[in-house]
C-alpha cells in the first residue's frame, strides 16, 4: 500500500452503475516525511475517513478485495486511516 | 482512478476481434489543478462522455470489471464523468 | 491501451515453451504529438503489423485477454493498427 | 521483485476488517547498490524481517501468493530478508 | 516485457515457501539501445540464462504465467534469452 493524504472529494452522477454507492475521494500520495510524491489517485473509501486524515490506500486488483469493491471498478482503495508511522525508531506522523 | 480530460479520438479498422464494438477516446491525465500529470490512455468508454469533458478512468484489471469491457482486452476505461471537485473545501473543478 | 510505433524485431530461440509461435515486436511508445514518451516494450503481435506503424498495445493482464495470448506470460499485446487519431478535432497522425 | 529497505512501521486501527493480524512495515526500494530510488511502500510482512534489513518485496496480484496474504487487500508483500546480493561476481551487500 | 540484461544474483535463505526451489536474478532494465532505463528488478529464472546475457522478463501477473511459477509470488520472471534485436532493419544487440 502507499501512504497517502486525503485532500478533497470527488462528484460524478453519471457513471458506470457498478460504481454507485462507493464514495471515492482525492488521495494524494506522500513519503515517509509527509512529502508529496507527485501522485494523485480518485480513491474509493470503505473505511469512512475525514478530510485531512493520512491514510493507506491500495491499487490494482488488490483494491478490489473488500466486501465493498468486490467485483466493482477500483483500482484505488482507501484500506486504513493511520494512527502513527515511525521511521527509524522515530515518530513521523502521529493523528 | 485517476482525474483525465477527453482530448480526442482513435480510429482503428484492423484490430483484435474481441474489441469490436468499444469506442476508444484519448484521454490526458490531470492532477488535482487539472495540469497534465504527462500521461495520455486510449481508454474504452463506457460512460459516453464528450470531447474535453473530464473523467475518472481505471487502469489494470479494474478496466474490464463492466459489462462492456469483461473479458475483452481494455486496460483502460472510463467511468465517470465528473460533474465537480474540490480540493480543501475549495471547488476546483465545476462542469 | 497506450499509443506506440513499431520500431523494431526480437529473436530468441531459448525461452518459455508457452511462448512459443507468438511474434515479439519493439514498441516505442509515444503520446498524442508522436513525440517518444521513453518507455520502450516488447509487444506479442496478434494483428499483423508492419514496421513503423503506429498501433495501440494493452499491458498487464489485459494484454493476455485474446484468442492468442491467453495463458500465456504476454504483459504487452499489440491490439490494433491505427489508421487515424485526432486531439480537438486536428488530425494529428493518419496512415 | 524488488530490493528494499525495512525502514519503519506504521500503526493503523480503523481498518478493512480483512487486514486484521498483518503486520505493515515502510520499506524503502533500493538498486543494486543500495542507493533509493525514490518509492517507499507499506508492506505486509510475512517472514518477519527488523528494521533495517535489506529484502524482497512483491508487489501487485503476486502479493497475495501467500498464505497469510490470500485474498486479502495487500498489494505489496516482503517475500525474503537478503543475505547477500553480487553485481558482476562483485559482493555489493552483505547481511 | 521488457529488455533487460542480467547483472547479478541475489541469496535469501528466510523466505516465503512458496518461493523455494526458484533462482533470483538481479536484472537491469534496458532501452533498445542497451542503455540502462534506470530499473532493477530480481526475477525469477526459468530459462537458465548466464551472468551478462540479455534477457526478456515479465512483471506482474504475467510472470506467474509458467510452469515454474505458476500461483508463486513471483512479479517479475525472466521468459527468454535474446538472441538479436534490431531496430529499422540495423542490428543493434546480437548474442
Amino acid at each position: 500500500m502507499l501512504l497517502g493524504q486525503v485532500i478533497g472529494t470527488v462528484v460524478a452522477t453519471q457513471k458506470e452503475s457498478s460504481l454507485m454507492g462507493l464514495k471515492f475521494l482525492l488521495v494524494r500520495a506522500v513519503d515517509e516525511n509527509k512529502e508529496p510524491t507527485g501522485a494523485t489517485v480518485v480513491a474509493a473509501d470503505v473505511v469512512g475517513c475525514g478530510m485531512g486524515e493520512y491514510v493507506l490506500y491500495a491499487t490494482g486488483s488488490s483494491a478490489r478485495q473488500t466486501r465493498a469493491t468486490d467485483n466493482r471498478p477500483c483500482d484505488a482503495t482507501i484500506m486504513a486511516i493511520v494512527d502513527q508511522w515511525e521511521v527509524g525508531g522515530e515518530v513521523r506522523y502521529k493523528k
